[in-house]
């Protein structure tokens, strides 16, 4: 069989396999990591912190081009999606390394400006870029891990997996600006300069929601995602690692509001399963909800609820309850779009 | 200016210095790593412990090639380089991050077997793989990131910058086997079966000194790099980050035996010149050696010394005292060899 026909999230499961079946315990006994393959970042202790780490790779004509990103904007997301993975887990980011695959004839000063828009989003949060790697290669690759620790007092972490019926779907932010703003550039669709604009940043300069996972842990949130992939496809991932199933209200969904101003009716589809955007997706109780809702500076938006289905569906509904069926269900690697 | 006139190692001095102007050390006064950009694995502290980390990334046609690696070998090497990094600083490797980027239609069993080349790799020095990603990509593309920590008393770790002038300069193991084995694959030099495989299992198959790095550091070495390049361009190194200059006796360079019988005069130009061997090359004073070559189980050579020499040159002496010049100076990425 084909990686494409298994798909992204078929293979990490295999991955998972074949790591749990092959690994000799008895050769790392004392290697007990808290959360292992299958969450934003994997989690240990060290004495009593929780250290957490997590990679993601941009690679040229998969998650970008040229045409459509610049390199301090390239670097700038490179590290935000890592960071996001971090955010995440309630942590606090601390440390890059980034490895760099770029071709001999790459200008230096592009380089000079990727490093650049890392160093600004590093700055962002506190977080310093110790090492890496560079290599020639056919193509530019940016591999970029972060490690982050979880703050104070709080002796866990926020997983996939706690999930629970009767607990509140929520969402920080707006949806849909990122893909709307992949629309715009790839399509070269002509907007009015601020609307562009404000899409371009939502696309191009991603701030991932660091300081708003913290506030989600201390105020007793258990589960949470980055909408990297989209709501639908993330809210999967929660629902089959929490083994529950999940109905959003579409009416609900915070619609980024430039998104729905100039791409109408599509706007709802690329906040359902437009990738991208950062925004932190959780479940939690509606007491747990507003709290968060009070401490946080950007909108949190109750979106649905969890349901027990242990087949980890996803129900779409209307503001009559009637039930709709979305065209796509997010982002997922190696599988064609059906 | 194209990278490819910078080359590696002018690239990796720029990124220190982007990294190093742009940030702002106000957005993260916690954050003080003990080692940044240039060694072989960034360390810092949590609590009182010393923690390490380290990436590194395989790409196909630039660092193997499907004709002369096979899939577990490719998942055993790539895990081993990154391992071989922890164990050039002291550290005993603990974790691992794996980042995939494959194309679609690599077969799921070729996954598999290189994900069993890892864990294998990994239970023979307890570290276990906990997270990662994956990706499409044109080509097979591995990135691994290790975390480690320094053991027991120590509070320090071995570095690329504290050689002195009268250290001794020593190396564990042979050198030259690796290059001897890529040039076999490669060129499809005919051996007898045992060297064959012996060179073989050199290069696709090697073991990082995870053991000998931690002996090292107990034993009061304080400088060591792990010879991934090339011996001249490792110690080159050193030599800089040290801001001294090393003499290289050559006659007591130990050629890998299998390499010498089969490759007469070219193979001291590989023990010199080639790299993938992960070897350790440290200095350190006689004492200190002879402790060393007493605890470790592999070969301790002394083979040249450090000297004052603020220009960080190396020289190649024989055995009457008569300086030589290497053909090559190891591998590095972008620059065109001259």
């Amino acid at each position: 069989m084909k990686v494409s026909e298994l798909g992204e999230f078929g293979l990490i499961d295999l991955l998972a396999e074949v790591v749990g079946e092959s690994r000799d315990s008895k050769a790392a006994p004392l290697q007990k990591p808290i959360i292992g393959i299958g969450d934003d970042a994997a989690a240990w202790y060290c004495n009593e912190t929780i250290e957490l780490a997590t990679v993601d790779s941009l690679i040229q004509g998969v998650h970008f081009t040229p045409d459509t990103t610049g390199w301090h904007d390239l670097g700038w997301k490179a590290l935000a999606v890592s960071l996001s993975d971090i955010a995440a887990m309630g942590g606090a980011p601390r440390y890059a390394l980034v490895s760099l695959g770029l071709p001999g004839y790459t200008e230096v000063g592009d380089v000079t400006k990727l490093y650049r828009g890392m160093v600004e989003m590093g700055n962002r949060f506190g977080v310093v870029i110790i090492g890496g790697d560079t290599s020639n290669a056919p193509l530019v690759i940016i591999n970029t891990t972060v490690f982050g620790s979880v703050q104070g007092e709080v002796k866990n972490v926020l997983t996939r997996s706690a999930a629970r019926a009767g607990d509140k779907i929520a969402v920080t932010g707006y949806l849909g600006g990122a893909a709307a703003g992949l629309e715009m550039l790839s399509r070269k669709v002509e907007l009015s300069r601020e609307d562009g604009n404000s899409l371009k940043q939502a696309f191009l300069h991603p701030t991932p929601r660091v300081t708003e996972g913290q506030i989600l842990l201390q105020q007793g949130v258990k589960t949470a995602i980055d909408i990297s992939d989209g709501l639908i496809s993330d809210l999967g991932h929660i629902c089959r690692a929490s083994k529950v199933g999940a109905r959003i209200e579409v009416e609900r969904v915070p619609v980024h509001p430039v998104a729905k101003a100039n791409f109408k009716g599509k706007a709802l589809e690329m906040a359902l399963a437009g990738g991208e955007g950062y925004e932190l997706l959780f479940t939690a109780s509606d007491d747990i909800i507003n709290k968060v809702g009070k401490v946080v500076s950007c909108p949190v938006t109750v979106i649905g609820e969890i349901i027990a289905d242990d087949t980890g569906k996803i129900t779409l509904v209307d503001k009559h309850g009637e039930t709709l069926k979305p065209a796509r269900t997010g982002w997922q690697h190696f599988k064609a779009e059906s």
